[in-house]
């Protein structure tokens, strides 16, 4: 098991290997990919599909004097398995050491830590850039493909590369015939035309940008991969070379299937099925049954997700169900909201989903293109939760410090079924605001809500009491639910619980109003603290006789970590705040 | 004067003109556009080419039925004469009521509130899209160019038409050869090979995109025009029409000299001298001054602006100075980012700049690219004071909202001329942290300050009193020495000063320190409160007896404000801090 990939210890390994031992080592890697993907999942069929280009480009290349730059970093598990870092695949008592993206704290052979798309253009230019001033002689290279190619920061990337650099530089583009999910956009249709005539075409792209262009069909095949690696290596001028892969190769049914198989959950590996189950109703699954029949009603709505469809549980069905009320626009998320700006100024009813974390592509598209027109857009975000994506890249934590600061903008954070559904139903319906709401990361729960939110931050009373009142957005108003039961347990009154319902403001005349019988206010919230919603509380009262404690994440980086731990470091646990309570009250 | 110009009330007078008259009507609209520029300033370059195109366009189509989508909308002055808005032109007493972008508030011609580059076509597909829900028929037409097509927006755009829209879709390409200064991109070399070639060069950018194509060389040519838009009104499927104009066409010295006369503040028309005169010493000319004695000196250092080079008052003299150590990437500000930070994590000292309302279009990469990295790139922003630039889609109040809730980012906010120097060069020589400065928009002063800076969110004491501490951030940091005087003067007692400098964090232990013997802390800032730096300030004291204070600015999209007024509004004048004292001291 493993025998060739156990020979390797970095490049230098590799390039001792003659062509069978190269396919072994190829075969070996497959065989890794399997024990880990199956046992904690991951991105499936962008590494199946990469394994034989990764291992030309250490073959030809000299990592780490030549750079390598991978594009958001999820299929570089076979070079990583090659610089040093294969027992996070063939061992499961140290797939924790491996991070699933390239990490510069785990191998010198890692520039950076990323894992959104359309990055490595840029980044790698700023390689060259340095390498050229310093004077120095090595490649640099940046593997891009899988759907990244639409993203605004790539193209900006492959333009500048085109004319400004004037010196190596190495763009390999991976043609696996995919996006993340089916959309296709102009620079894909155009990929076809240049496989269809083996890169021959008149028209090219790339060439139009300045750049110079070689195309190799066989990106599965090692040989071809090195002769082709070899006439590039140490070329004088920015080259693109287009490859042609199969997405998920060597697994079946991720070659079927590329976009269920792009990132899988723990799976058996003869049946494909996966090893966790989910509950059958999720807010992922109401919101798919929201808008398909949302859309059948009504000929005015349309959806519109930048390569996402599957955090709103739009499959392939459904997709085909909402026909052209559906708008897949690829990776390119500044494009989605400016898009959605214009169909809602135009009078339609635009609903964008994604996860949290891309939505920051687009802050400025968010700030301009919408909130200072007003155009009603209904922005649905995913994974905002602190517990839901823990990947130093993925975190959901920073969304409401990012987007509540703009002005305009409406922030809802549900806390229930019905609030979820009768806040995503407002905000299509309604005309005046631009509208962000937080999917919730927790089960399902059930609790009366009101039908409309017109009246914008508006808290929710949802238990008088005294001395003490929680505000509990979001996600984190089972806490505070929690937390008002414990002190009516252990400290023998009944707080005050409100659900704030509007992250982006403040309901002053409550606030006031609290000041009557409460003496302290504790904010609870699933983010970090600043810029966040608890401060907005703590500035209204800072010149007035209320203590006020903001409970929520620091404004760090924080990666992989268990959440239930980070909160007891933060003393944010049901048993903290009862002490803090304590001694205050 | 303004003969035919005064008879135009919409675009139905102007389908009434002969070919004489529309000439004369584009006469008349240049010496509106002299009316204007020389006594208040604007865009002027982009204007005065842009006239005939236009008045073609209100020619052929029927705005607002058929819509037109201005990119930036800094060149849609004629638009703006032509419906209905010459008065904001030819008369001085109606210059405020044209806001100089296009704006749904002033005519139902305009159909968004823009400012910022590269967002036309977006927004344009969704108005499309709309259309084709709703089984309109009307013409979408997106004017762009002059620089805006290397953004990413507009790249994503492009590429999302040319495959995904079956339906009417125009896209006009105003090719100028320039951009907003001298920088190059492939694309704007591609259009060069296009002109060269009539528009039938075989590699075509946009076809390769899937999108249709038509050339026009005679884009200042009404009948040419009006000739060439009447082939695509109404066309079944989205094309671009690349239409070839004069920069300032009409005004010699904007012709001349494109890059300066871009925009201008208030001229006379014969000399082309402006009406203000500037101090000799600002922060532009020291942030230029440091510019080019670094990079003599220093090989490392390299300067990146995209299309900003005039915010660091780099002229066309300085830049040639700066040889390859200067970086022009054009309008793509993500892609700026990310190369900065390549730079950086290859041991390059990089230096970006450009103004802080730009700086938006690019959150995600300064958290991910270069945040999360920890990579030492150093952002320099100007004009993020309030009393900078007013207009509502320029406003730098957001910069510290914005980005001090990002992690790893230090935001530094100097006082005067020798702080801001040693935080340059600090920033620029350290190699652990992403830095950004705020330029001072105040005139230059002078003080003593910190060489380094290491120690992160280390507040400075300037004056030591009692009772109440200011803690008076950057640009207001005078205010909060005249309110320190007027303290003195007034109520009796000195209180203490405090420089904060880091905008990014607080001096928890200094914080502490103050409950000794002040009461109250007040926190001036020069932005919006909420996500700024007050607020933080208010949460620290929150479960703690001090009273706090925040002055700062509302959340909201200002529009070409009064200064002065704005802050007598927010009650934020020394007189009325004062009367806040006086209650609660």
């Amino acid at each position: 098991m493993y025998e060739i990939l156990k020979t390797v210890n970095g490049p230098a390994d590799v390039k001792k290997l003659n062509a069978n031992e190269l396919e072994m080592l190829a075969h070996d890697i497959r065989e890794a990919l399997f024990n880990r993907l199956t046992q904690i999942g991951g991105h499936c069929g962008p590494n199946f599909g990469i394994v034989e280009t990764e291992i030309a480009m250490h073959y030809v290349f000299n990592s780490p004097y030549d750079k390598f730059v991978f594009d958001v970093s999820h299929q570089s598990y076979p070079h990583k398995m090659l610089t040093g870092r294969r027992n996070g695949y063939i061992d499961s008592a140290c797939f924790k050491e491996d991070s699933g993206y390239t990490n510069p704290v785990e191998s010198e052979h890692d520039w950076f830590n990323v894992g959104h798309t359309s990055t490595s253009i840029s980044l790698a230019t700023g390689l060259a850039k340095a390498r050229d001033l310093k004077g120095g002689k090595e490649n640099v290279i940046a593997l891009i493909g899988d759907g990244s190619l639409t993203g605004g920061e790539a193209l900006e990337g492959l333009d500048f590369a085109g004319s400004e650099l004037k010196s190596n530089f190495i763009v390999i583009v991976n043609d696996n015939q995919q996006f993340i999910a089916e959309g296709h956009c102009g620079i894909y249709y155009h990929l076809e035309e240049l496989r269809r005539t083996k890169g021959t075409a008149a028209n090219n792209f790339f060439k139009s940008l300045g750049l110079d262009y070689i195309y190799e069909e066989n990106g599965n095949d090692i040989q071809a991969l090195i002769k082709t690696f070899q006439k590039v290596k140490d070329i004088n001028h920015p080259i693109v070379v287009h490859i042609c892969t199969q997405k998920g190769k060597g697994f079946k049914l991720a070659e079927e299937n590329r976009e269920v198989w792009h990132w899988s959950l723990p799976f058996d590996r003869e049946t494909g099925k996966y090893k966790v189950s989910f509950p059958a109703e999720t807010y992922t699954s109401l919101t798919a049954e929201y808008i398909v029949n949302k859309a059948a009603k009504d000929k005015d709505f349309v959806v519109i997700t930048p390569a996402m469809p599957m955090t709103a549980g739009l499959n392939q069905e459904l997709r085909q169900k909402l026909g052209d009320q559906y708008v897949d626009v690829g990776i390119a998320e500044e494009h989605a909201v400016a898009m959605a700006s214009g169909i809602a100024r135009a009078g339609g009813k635009s609903l964008l989903v994604t996860n949290s974390t891309f939505m920051q592509r687009t802050y400025d598209q968010i700030s301009q293109d919408v909130c200072i027109n007003g155009n009603p857009v209904t922005i649905l975000l995913n994974y905002v939760s602190f517990d839901g994506l823990t990947d130093v890249t993925h975190l959901g934590i920073f969304a409401v410090a990012a987007f509540s600061n703009i002005p305009n903008l409406v922030i809802l954070a549900p806390t229930s079924k019905e609030e979820y559904l009768n806040m995503l139903d407002w905000s299509v319906e309604q005309k005046k605001h631009p509208v962000m709401i937080l999917i919730p990361g927790n089960a399902v729960t059930s609790r009366v809500a009101d039908k409309e939110y017109n009246q914008l931050n508006r808290f929710k009373i949802e238990q008088i009491g005294e001395k003490v009142a929680i505000l509990a957005l979001g996600d984190f108003y089972q806490r505070g639910e929690e937390l008002a039961a414990h002190i009516k347990a252990e400290l023998g009154f009944v707080p005050t619980l409100i659900n704030p319902r509007y992250a982006s403001g403040i309901d002053e005349k409550m606030l006031n109003d609290l000041r009557q019988n409460h003496q302290m206010v504790i904010t609870l919230e699933d983010g970090i603290l600043d810029g966040g919603f608890g401060q907005k509380v703590a500035s209204f009262y800072g010149d007035k006789n209320m203590k006020v404690k903001n409970y929520g994440l620091k404004k760090e980086f924080y990666d992989r970590y268990n959440p239930e731990e980070l909160l007891k470091q933060l003393g944010m646990t049901t048993e903290q705040i009862i002490a803090d309570i304590k001694r205050e009250c």
